[in-house]
């Protein structure tokens, strides 16, 4: 398969986060949407229209995704539906032999986790999922260290999801959004993939290495309650409603090599957004709060000599060091993306360039899968005070042996290729800056 | 009683830790020290030498504590030996009539707990437990601020106890320091009370509120083993020591009233030294990574308008504003302290002026036994692979309807007297700058 090719594409779910990731997907080279579509006939017509705008071509449109998966023009398909139908409409693309990626969320259930593995297994398709975290500046520039042995050995990992979404929840019933219920029924950490994903893929995990049992706690909820109290007065329906998840789920994680891993959910009081990421090694560690200033390193040098401690400014002094050859190609390109600027785009094109290419995209439906199912098991061990919980291995064994995801332009290992095609791969000279 | 009065006070326990905090006691107004106590004769030694040094007098000595709490000169005992002789020693001082005060550790059972509360519930006599970290200056700051309201409701909470003990623990055999051996045999949060002190006094733990579960997760061990290896050789015994303490320790508790708790213990990696200390209520939060310049908050105005995401720098905006009055007189009064600056001071004299005025200390037996069972529960957790275990109460059942503490001039309330007799009580105004 040639990789220049023209991948016919079809968008799924056109929502808040559908429109603007469709009008990104339509700018790639390479793509061309042929369908759009959505349960609600208003955002059908704003699909229609986003494709029109941006490249040109009026796809199909239509409120029935099986209308989609039936047509021929379609070779793959984007899904960004709703939490609870992204795994029931991506196992019927896989079935229709479409190539298949699918926005994130976390699953309700263990066993439809293990309904997209064995889609997977049965059409040979793969399911990307679509992790935009995984390609975010700071965590690729620190998952180029970590492969590069720069922390040592990694011993402990954090992350969050810590996200000020009060308004977003509050408001989710007029914006047909599902968080508004899913905060008043469950408890647990509802959204790990976008702290976990890069995590994950430091840790080699489902490649050599596996997220083995969790516990999670949560706490009491009183963030959703004070804030409809004030934004729609103490006698309003929704001051009485009763939320049932915490304000912040704490969620800890071993893995089969020894690791541990700890994740925040909290979304639902006052604060500065944050990814609250942690890497620490036995060569040193790395915190970040936030932005670029809000990230600290700290390397030993040698272990037989005492060090000053201090904490050094990674973006003063490591930035460029550091810089993942894929954002060093970012930037080359002014490459500006979608809605949370070029990591949209990367994942994006990471899918497109695995369907041209035939290859497994970097990100599979065992990494899906796996990412996805710790909503459900946080959710059970909260139900249960805490008890500590078995992550299931989807791969069933394979996970000791398996061989890293194939190199490719987008994939996350650094290998940064100026010329690529399959008989002819090129690393690349580091970018000067 | 006076509150000017001389308290004769004995010191048990003449390491590293003793000899500094002694040198400290001897110097504090109301203090006349009369016995110092180590097993060992060399120590025994250097206490007398200390006393005699800083206050002029020579103390008995002896290598046996029960001939220190048989004396009539002797009204105090201030424990600061290793970690597994504490609570023994604690008993047979408060059997003796002695009032006591403990340096800090975790406990070893939770059966060792119940015995210290059990001997101040049959004595009268309560055993302070010295947790300087409650006298932080910052996190003193924070416990004005949580007492003023100014987080909200507090709903999450995290600390650490975030220190590269290496050369202590892999040096410990030749200074008789307990770490090594503890690190070599015991996994868990061996060093749990740095941390959650100050968060249990702001959480009113055992008055009103009570920790109820907890789940810890221990890492693989590398730290220790890499550190003999550079620092002795691959070759040499302590190279080849099997290391049962995990690097990482994560602990995460669940309190009666909601909240959480996440505790690191992170002693044997090489970092930078951090409490990585979180106040998380309804209306904001803080985070440290350290020093005054890695302190950040976030406060909410108003729910009901949109606030711009942006960290402040702590100490530049809130650092005088939130100030706690007792370090405000540490400031006037120049105050420099021991080992760790003025909070070994302070807690000192909070034990002291205890004493001298016949009241229960700041931090008392309960919450001594409270945070020290901390230890041997995260052991019984990691385990058991994580899993959830309760968390004794052992007020039984009084933390529902205990008063606060005691006032006085070194509680941790604040409440700043400027003159403080039993008759005449005159809180203070705010110290001006």
């Amino acid at each position: 398969m040639s990789e220049n090719r023209i991948v016919k594409t079809a968008f799924i779910g056109l929502g808040a986060r559908g429109v603007p990731t469709l009008k990104l997907l339509c700018s790639l080279e390479g793509v061309l949407v042929t369908a759009v579509c959505d349960k609600y006939e208003d955002r059908v017509q704003n699909g229609i229209d986003a494709v029109k705008e941006v490249a040109g071509n009026i796809p199909f449109g239509t409120q029935d995704y099986k209308e989609v998966l039936a047509r021929e023009d379609v070779e793959a398909v984007v899904i960004c539906t709703d939490w609870n139908t992204h795994i029931p409409i991506a196992i019927a693309a896989m079935e229709a032999g479409k190539q298949t990626a699918m926005e994130v969320c976390g699953a309700y259930s263990i066993d439809e986790c293990y309904d997209l593995v064995k889609a997977y297994e049965r059409t040979g398709i793969h399911c990307m999922f679509l992790e935009n975290g995984c390609y975010h500046e700071h965590r690729l520039a620190l998952y180029h260290m970590v492969k590069q042995g720069v922390f040592g050995e990694l011993i402990h990992m954090e992350g969050a999801y810590a996200h000020d979404l009060r308004s977003e929840i509050g408001h989710g019933l007029e914006n047909r959004h599902y968080r508004f219920r899913n905060f008043q029924r469950r408890d647990g950490d509802l959204y790990p993939t976008h702290d976990v994903g890069p995590i994950a893929k430091m840790l080699d995990i489902n490649r050599g290495n596996r997220m083995v049992a969790l516990s999670s706690f949560s706490s009491k909820a009183r963030g959703m309650h004070e804030y409809m109290v004030a934004n729609y007065g103490p006698d309003h329906e929704y001051a009485k409603i009763n939320w049932n998840q915490g304000d912040v789920v704490t969620t800890m994680i071993k893995c089969a090599n020894g690791e541990t891993i700890c994740l925040l959910h909290d979304d639902s009081l006052p604060r500065v957004y944050s990814r609250e990421f942690k890497v620490q090694g036995t060569k040193g560690l790395y915190v970040d709060y936030g932005k670029w200033e809000d990230q600290r390193l700290f390397l030993e040098e040698d272990p037989a000599k005492p060090v000053e401690e201090v904490w050094r400014d990674f973006s003063a002094e490591f930035r460029d060091k550091y810089q993942h050859p894929l954002w060093r190609k970012v930037k080359r390109e002014n490459m500006l993306g979608g809605a949370h600027g070029p990591i949209d785009e990367l994942v994006l094109r990471a899918f497109i360039e695995s369907v041209q290419r035939g290859i497994a995209p970097p990100i599979d439906t065992y990494d899906g899968a796996t990412w996805m199912a710790l909503t459900a098991l946080s959710e059970q061990s909260v139900a249960m005070g805490g008890a500590v919980v078995p992550i299931p291995d989807f791969t069933r064994g394979q996970w000791i042996d398996r061989e890293p995801a194939p190199r490719s332009i987008y994939a996350l290992d650094d290998i940064c290729y100026e010329l690529f095609d399959e008989q002819d791969v090129v690393p690349c000279k580091p970018y000067e800056d």
